[in-house]
Formats: C-alpha cells, structure tokens, sequence
C-alpha cells in the first residue's frame, strides 16, 4: 500500500525510470466526468524533461494512453489506469553506479533495505514516478474544476531569491516565463541563478508556494486527516522535498496570539476572517479562505561533479557526474505540487459528503 | 477512519475534552511486550497541564486505564484499550461559546462541517485528545526501545529565542527544567519569555526539535509512505502546528548541491555520510543516521483578551478571554512529538518486516 | 488493522471475555443522527446470555456506556466510544485450561500464533466479542432507519429442522419465541432439539437467515466488495460460522441458467426482476430486490463432557465439560448478523455518496 | 479502494472486456522472489477462454507484459505492473445490448449507480477482469512456493453430479481432463452433462473445491480479518460466486459437537487433530491441518435464448441469445479460486511477520 494515496479518490502508482513504462491506476473518480485528454497531456508537458534551457536536456515524449475507466470520453465509476511508455532509457548511462551509492541518492537505502535494486537513473526512486502523479493529478484538477476549486503552484524562492507573498502576485502570469515565477523581475533573477549554477556543474534548492482559491468550508478530517496534515504528507512525498508550512508557517512561532488570530467578520451571508494566518484551515478543516502553503526543494542530488562515495562492497570509489540532469529542480516541480494538492482536494471533497445524515 | 493513524501498529483515538473520556485503541502492537504501567502514566504527566508554572493551570490526574489487549503485564496481540476519564471538565466555563466561534479555533468549521458541535472546551478539537496518542506512544516507546530505538524531542525555540543546533547539546538534560530545553541559558530565556506572554495575557508560539537515535537502515516506505512524509502528517496532525521541516528543511533550499550532498564513507563494517543534512533520511528511507526534525507551533489561539468574532447566526459578538490556557504550548508538547515520531517507528519497523521474501 | 472493519462507516473493537471490558469505536457515523441508548440497550439484550432456558445460563448485565461522539442525544460525527463492563468474570472457571488446548477452540492457535494468550474464557476469541458488535450495530441501525431499510434475521434451522422459506415467513414475530424462528410449529421443534441437546450435555448448529428490506439500488462497490462478498466476510468473522450463501446459494448450482435468470419487468416506475435467486443484487450491487443470505454456524465447541487433547508441552491431557454455555448458538446469534448486516449497508449507503460527480 | 484487494500484498486491478487491455498492480511483493513469466502465463492459459470444447469460443491470447517491478528476473520490492491487452474485441457484438438489461448481468445496476456504463461485453463486471487476479495470483503462487505451500483447486460438482470428497482423490490428476475434475469417472460424467445444457443453448452452475496444503499454524487475524472470512470475501468476489464454506460448512450444522470437535493429539513433536471439520482454521488462525472450501457458482446469466427485459427507459424488450460464451464457469474458474487464494495467503504470510515482539 506504500504506493497508493488518498482514500477515496485513490491512486496507486508504479513503474521505475528505465523500466519500459511508468503508470497509475486512479480509483474511486466518480462517474460522469469529462476527461480531456488534451489537458492531461498539457499537464504533463510542464512536468516534462527538456522544456527549457533551466531543465534537464533528456528527452521524454510523455504520452499518455488510457487503458480503462473512461467510455465515450466521460468517467466510468470504474479504475482509470494511465500509462505513460518510457522512450529514452539510455541504460548504459547508468552502468557506471550499478554497484556505487550516489550521496544523498536513495540508491544505498534501497540496496540495504531490499537487497536488490534497479540502479538504472535510481528506479523507482527517481522524479519520473512524479509523472504518473501529474496524470493522475489533471483528472483530479478537472473534477476540481466541476466544482468551482482552482488549484495554482508557483516558484516562490530559488537558492536566497525570494518572490514577494502572494497576495501581492498575479497567478495567472505564472507560465510566462520559464522559471514559472509570476513576478517578471524576480524570476529574472531566478533565471540567471540558475544558470550560473548550471554552469558551475552545481544544483540549487527552490521553494513551490500552492494556492487554492475556492475551497468550500468543511474540507479536512480532524484528527489524524487533517487537511494540512494531508497535503504535507502529499507534499514531503515529493522527491527532494525537506519542509512544508501552511498560513503563517514557521515565521507565525515568532508572533503573538494577538497577531496571529484571525478575527471572524460577516461580509455578506459569508462568514470570514479579516487575516488569514490560519492559510484557510482551522482544526484541520477549511473555513473558506484562500489556502496556501510553502514546498521547500534542496539542491538536486545529481551534480556534475566527482563525488567520493562507498560501493556495495564498501570499498572507497568516486562517483562521476555525467548525465542529463536539472540545476533546480523547482520549475518542473509547480506541476507536480499542484497534481498533489489537487488529489488531496479531490478526495477530501468526496469524504466530506459522508459527514451529516443527510448529504 | 480520520481517527486512526498508521498502518499495521495503529492507534485509533475517541473522546471529547470535556466528555466522560478520552481514550484509544492501540490494534496490532505485536505479543510477548512487557507494559510498563509507570512508564505511560509518567509519559503522561510529562503532557499534562498544571505542571509548572508557565503551563495551564487546568488541573487533570490522566490517570489511564487499561481494559485489554495486556495480560500478566505483557501484550497478547489483541487490541489494547487505553482509557482516560475526564474528571476536571467544569462544564459552565465553557457556556459563554456555545453560539460564538472563537477566532483561529475550531468552532466555525467544525459547526459548519458537521452541523452540530460539543461546544464545551472545544470538544474534539481539543488539545485534550492528544493524551490519547500519549498514551499509546509510550507503549510506541516500549517497543523501541526493545529494538535499541531513542525518540527524544525538546523545545528549541520560543518566539525568537533559539536554542544551538541538537549536535551541540546534551538531550539528557531536557527534563531539568520546565520549558524542555536543554541548553540551561537558553531555558532561561524562554521562560522569562513565557512568563511575560502569560502577564501580557497573551500567547507565542514556539518550535519543538525531535532526534531519532539508533534506527537502523530501511524504514520508510515508498513512495507516499516515505519515513518523513509520514512524520510529516503525523507531526501536522497536532494541534497547533504549522510547518515541519526535515534534516536541512527550509535552509537547505539555499544551499547548493555539493555543499549539501551527504558522503559516503565507510567506518569499520558501516556505511555511514560525513555530513548529515539528509536528516538521517535518503529516498524516503531510514539511512542509519540521526533522524532529526523541527515542528513549528502557533502561538495559542485562546487569549486572555476580548476579540471581535461573529455568532452562529453571524451577528457580531465578543470572544472574552476566560478560563485557564497555556501561554505557550511547546513544553508540553515535547511528550507529544516523541509519541508520534514513536508511533511513526513503530509501525516502519513492523511494516519492515514484509521486505524480503525472506524476512 | 484486523480488529476494525468498515471503510467509511467503520468499527473497532477490543477487549477480552474475562477484561476489566469490552468495547468498540465507531468511527465514520455522520453527524446529526439521534442516538437511542434504550435502543442500543435492548439490542445488546436480545443476544445476552441468560436470556432464556435454552442459552447458558452466565448473566452479564451488558449496560453499555457511551464515552463519546454523542452530544445532546445526537451523534457529531466524531468517533462514538461504547464501552461494556465485565461483570461475571469468575476467572477460576478457567484455571483448568490455561495449559491445555480445548478441540475446535482457538486456544491453540493463538497460542502458537502469538506465544502468549489470555485463556480466561477464551480471552479475545471469546463470542464475548460480539456484544461490541451489536453495540455498533444497534447505531447502523440507526442510520438505516433514518434512510427507510430494515435489516431482519432469524433461525431458519437447528440441527436438521428447517423453517419454510422467509417468502413465506411473517418475520415480525421472529421475538415472539426464544429461539428466534418465526415460524410457531418450527420454533417448537427447534426448542425440542435444543432441550434434548443440552441434556445430552452437547451442543448443535444452526443457520440464521437474513433479509434486508428497501435497501436502494447502488449498494456495493465492484470488483473485491461486492456488496455479498463484504456481507460475506461481516458474516464469516462471526464465531462458529461455517458458510455464508446468498439468492439461489449453493442450491443456485445445480438450477439452469433459463431458470435461475431473474427477468427484468417494469412495476409502474420501477425496475424490477420477476423471481429473486440473484438475492437482490447483481454484479455485487443491489437491485432494489430484497436482500437475502444465509449463515451456517457449527455447533459450539464447548461440550459438558471430556475430550481428549492436549497440553501447551504436548503431554496428553483431558479437558472437561465446565463452567455454563449455548447448547445452540443461533438464538443468540440473530441480533449478531443483524448487526453485522446493518454495519455493511451504513457503510455502503455512504460510500455510494462518492459514485457521482454530482452527489 | 473497491478495485483493491490485500492489506500488505495488494492487488489493484483495473480494465473492461473491451476497452485496450486488462492489468493489475501488485504492491507490496517482498523484493528478492525469482519471476518465471512462463509461469505466469501458463496460469492464463487455464483460465482463458477457447482452451477446450466446453468453454466459450471466444479467442484472447492473454500474453501479459510486466511493465515494472522486477528487475533481471527478480522482484525488487516496487509495485508489480502486469497488463494483458484485449486483442478480440469485436464490440459490434454488443451494440445490441447498448440500452437494454441482460436479465441477471450488471447492466442494470451499472447504469443506476454510476448513470453510465460500458456496455461492452459487461464492461468492468465482465469476468474477464479475473485475468489481471490470476496473473498476480501467479506470483502469489511463487511466494507461496518459496515458503513451502501448495494452493490447489478442482471441479467437485456441476449441476447435481458430485465428486467424491478430496481426501479420496488425487489431486495432481485435476489437469488431465477439461473439466478439471480429479475423478476421472465423475469428469465424464460432467463433461457430458455441459455437453448437453450447451446443445440446450443454457448454462449450468457447479462447485469448486480449494485444497491448501502445508500453511503453517498462525495465518489469520482476529477479529474481522480471519482467515476464513477473508477467503470467503476473496472467493465471493468472484464473479456469479453465489456461497462459500469451509471445513464441515452447512452439513456442519446437523451435528452435534461432541462429533464435529476435532480432537488434539501430538504427532512427533506436532500438535495435530484427528480428524478436520474445522478445514485447518480454528478461531480464524490456520492450524497446520489442510485448509478446504466450497465456492457455489450459479449457471451463467448469459444464455443462448431469447429473454423478456427492459430497457433504459423502462420499455419492454427481448434480449436475444448471441456471442460466445459459456456454458458452465467452473473449468475457468479453477485457477481463478486457485489465485485468489494465493493472494488472500501472501497476504496473511507477510501479516503474520508481525504477530510477536521478536520476528
């Protein structure tokens, strides 16, 4: 069950990065959705390798076929399985590490944990898997979508470059540019970083700010299935994330309880909070506001540099950069964040209509 | 299924704050543990209130019960029932809020999700249900503990106060002093603080940082279940938490990958990393190093001070300040973070065991 | 995991025979539904023992306690703790056995399972356990009444006598006689059998059918939980049950398909089949037929007399007829299934809440 | 969740009778378990269709692909993914049935519960989705090997003509003739009786019977996941599954337990029973004696004549007799029972690891 998420709108994953294909069985989409393929193919391009300078130069068509769940272009109720052919394996790129640790890689892990791995550009464990999330991800978008919830990431900080908050960003300015920062200038920035980093045959880490407007109150399970506590899971399952934070995060330690309470107000039929601290959860469940959180990336593991490292046997070896491989890993990552957080929203809005009597 | 957490050692948790109690169900702690009653009624006198000065002072004797699942003092492998009553619930404190959502609480969207709510102390939204998870985190510990396993967690910081890195510090002393910081100066500090939040009648927030000692290489799962992803949840489903971070966290993002990208090196018969910045964690796996984390908590949002807030028929209405709260709620959350990283442990442990075709 | 049950609507219970209690969670039950204690109470009488000359005659007074989820009278959709107290423990009844296997008990293979067992009346394997079932069950009831379905059991057959078809069966005086069969003249000789029985210090089967009135179309979920493979698996994780049929069951096997086909007609607005051998569901989802199984129980283990066996070292040993128990358990065992039955469909009804994009 | 099955080794299938292909995720196999594809597809072999003159016509090669998880030959401890393309499709068959209900086919309940329906050949209820189970059955099957355990299963009736009980028969002979019935007299026998119900243009039920040698004593989990309940829930999945028992099942019921208890003994230094109507599981556990049961499969719905129905708007209309199909369903349903037995004790083996303190 270890690659399978969400409870109701559930979706199990597999396949590894030279395998000959990854995939994702999606269950319980319910049925008489329209699924645009289109749009999932879209999707998967802004996820895919080689879409811009800052990215990888590997090639990956990422097409995408349905093999079930979907009859006459509308969802069955049935499981919609998506698989995605990997067409530019290149093994022999990765012969090299076939019995040496990459550092900060999962290669050592799984070699100990299973005794046994597929070494080829690290398995399962490399980012491709993030492909069939993003599939998966576009249809849970689209039942988001039937219900009015809109779900945007961005780049929000390259290495010390910072973006300023969002409430003071245009959202919809995000794909504009190729580091998918929608503040023009800041993303100027971001861009040179990254390639001097590149240059530098270096990595550097990023943070992905999600925002979801239009989430009905009520989304969220207490105890254990919080809403934050669910998209965190979601969001740590990425590779190479190290932090999550929703509303004030990590800074809000430092306030009052004065400050970072946000004060009820009526506008309207509508009850609201004059601040939004809470990043629209309160107790684990949505008020209404505008939910938001913070992704933090590290530096890609993959540099093109010699590296000492172990091999199986435990011998000394040096580890050689060579491959095709992201500077930052942010950019691809706005894709991958918002498929997240959009099966999350999609399962949380299906369990909320167990909550009364009378739905 | 919201009140159940983990996969194959998991507890289930029921009980409103000021219903006749609180309690959980610990299904599949493997036979043949010994229980250590002390122990748990010590785990929780380390989270229950009135137990210094700069804690509420709300007074509860946690005395738990257990009503199955141990026999002649050890685990039979059948579901162990924990029970708390709740004997200091003063009911009437709580009658002023019954129509009134207070800001940055519970009460608005648990009303609207559910239609009806125990409005007296916050119901289930308490804080009161994590002795639940304490509870059941001891026996978490117990058996850790005869696997040679250490969770230890402290507080390392209060508003801007910030105690040095866990490397520089002697966890054994946690305990001696009442804010749970290890660092004897440092303490100082926070409680000073703490203290004049408390005669400011108000509240901060703080950070608690949990180390992992001694787990051995292969615990996590891919590729949602990833050790820290699963901490992560555990760690976002307390009460008052809004961010976690993980080995580098939010600081690595500005590193750049070969500062960054833990070593290989061999010591003796180990594979060990010169650096840790992984935080004892590589592809979602357990890598032999300290596990390490911070858990950011918000200031409490019950303040000693009248706030603006609407009614249930959304007129405007005054929230006072009544009642006995904490100032801060990090000291007591320190036996609370170690009850989920154990839990988390735990069933990695169990769930471990299913790797190999022979185990 | 093994001690809950239900996706949505979903059950966990604990507690041995001879425990300080018994008891259950029941997490997942929608808010707003007005719980009757009188209701749950009288349910737990119908399968107590003592409750007529033809059960054992142990007296557990069974008063159930509600310790949470309930607020003024109605549920809050937060997890529903109902905890039994164990009254009549007489534990030195089982000294006799703590070392020795009892035939076609479960002494053995909890033992051997988890090398430590409470023995005391069976201890966890104990039908004890059941009492938290019909606790929970009494609640789905609920629930179903709230939604128009009633769920109704009886004792079709004792030994070999064997009630006429429930088509010809008035199943509201099923309570008018004590072993719970509908049917006078059979409910005589049922009674006859199972007097003789007990005088011959022995034990006999039975089977208990149940039929589920205006259940909706839509109940049940392909492909692994069909609506009679769940009912199957609630009804096989009974004690002493031995098969689980369902329509036409294994008498279904040797009819033609000509015959056994259940014709579609229309009845006004309604869809409806002709004859019922699907037992009101097809490809395991009901019809809007009435729905009906039946449940082989074995005769009890526990005899009046001696019978060979074994001790824990393997040494032969008698184990002798003691302490009080059913000569026939299907009496008692009618509210069981009912409970059992009704969990399945609450859970059910709200998960076919999800099949729609439009609820 | 519904197209899952397993708790630790997990199947999720997905795929209609008509759309590009069938398949299946294994989760959860241990890593380290040689993959004999030809094992795998000789698995399908027995249950595809055409394979003799008593099935259906029908061709579908059934070559699977394992797109992931093993790796030179050996699983790696990813999800398993196995995919059979539909290569006979011939959907303009099933055009007639576009609007229509087959009388005791899905059709109805489909298109109620979800408002849309693949009407291909039944879509997602038809039958063939027990391929994708039979193919990770067959690794199920290999695991089990690797421990020892052997899962077999055969025709033991169709319509009323009965095999004699297992312990009479030699069940290596089951594969010799092509009704899979051990008993070369009785398969005579049966063979002619579906020889004449095709010549009739209908269909006939049977039974099949699961034999599991050599598990060890400790499978199964009490309370809802006992062994048995699981495997009935696993077997009444199946399609047009009408019962299940194990051990004495409904005969069990006429007798008296001082005849029906089985009676510990020590055989060496094991602890047997003399004789087994308990089918080898005794409190839900398996106790190291054989494990049988009995799967009831009702005649197939889908008969060569014409039938009165409705259509989706409630007209009266006939259902003509076409396509290939067959006559009786236990032939093909021998590996079918036999792999989801495999899976349902994969499943508990790995479960089982987690019983005790130390493994």
């Amino acid at each position: 069950m270890a690659n399978s998420f969400g409870k109701i709108f559930r979706i199990t994953t597999f396949g590894e990065s030279h395998g000959p294909a990854i995939g994702v069985i999606l269950d319980g989409c319910p049925a008489g959705l329209p699924v645009d393929e289109a749009f999932i193919q879209a999707e998967l391009a802004r996820r895919k390798p080689g879409q811009s300078k800052i990215t990888t130069q590997r090639k990956e068509d990422d097409a995408v076929k349905i093999l079930s769940g979907v009859f006459e272009g509308v969802t069955t109720g049935t499981p919609i399985a998506l698989v995605i052919e990997n067409t530019d394996q290149r093994s022999k790129d990765y012969s090299h590490i076939a019995d040496r640790f990459r550092p900060s890689h999962a290669d050592f892990t799984y070699e100990t944990k299973y005794g046994v791995r597929d070494y080829r550009g690290g398995g399962r464990s490399s980012a491709r898997e993030t492909a069939a999330r993003v599939a998966a991800g576009a249809i849970a978008k689209l039942f988001l979508q039937a219900n009015g919830i809109a779900v945007r990431a961005y780049v929000s900080q390259v290495g010390d470059i910072k973006a300023p908050s969002f409430t003071k960003l245009d959202l919809s300015k995000t794909e504009e540019n190729i580091v998918r920062c929608p503040d023009p200038e800041t993303a100027e920035k971001m861009i040179a970083l990254i390639d001097q980093v590149r240059l530098d045959r270096d990595t550097i880490g990023g943070v992905v700010t999600a925002v979801i407007e239009n989430a009905p109150v009520g989304l969220g399970e207490p105890v254990f299935d919080k809403l934050h506590a669910v998209l965190g899971q979601a969001m740590l399952s990425i590779n190479a994330v190290k932090g999550f934070e929703y509303g004030s995060g990590f800074d809000g330690v430092a306030m009052r309880g004065s400050e970072h309470n946000d004060l009820f107000y009526r506008d309207g039929d509508t009850t609201r909070t004059r601040t939004n601290y809470s990043g629209g959860i309160q107790g684990g469940i949505s008020n209404g506001e505008q939910i938001y959180f913070n992704v933090a990336f590290k530096p890609v593991a993959t540099i093109m540099q010699d590296q000492d490292s172990v091999d199986k046997d435990g011998n000394p070896v040096t580890v050689s950069g060579k491959g095709r491989h992201d500077p930052c890993v942010v950019p691809r990552a706005v894709p991958i964040v918002e498929a997240m957080a959009a099966l999350v929203l999609a399962d949380f809005l299906l369990r909320a209509r167990a909550s009364r009597v009378k739905p």
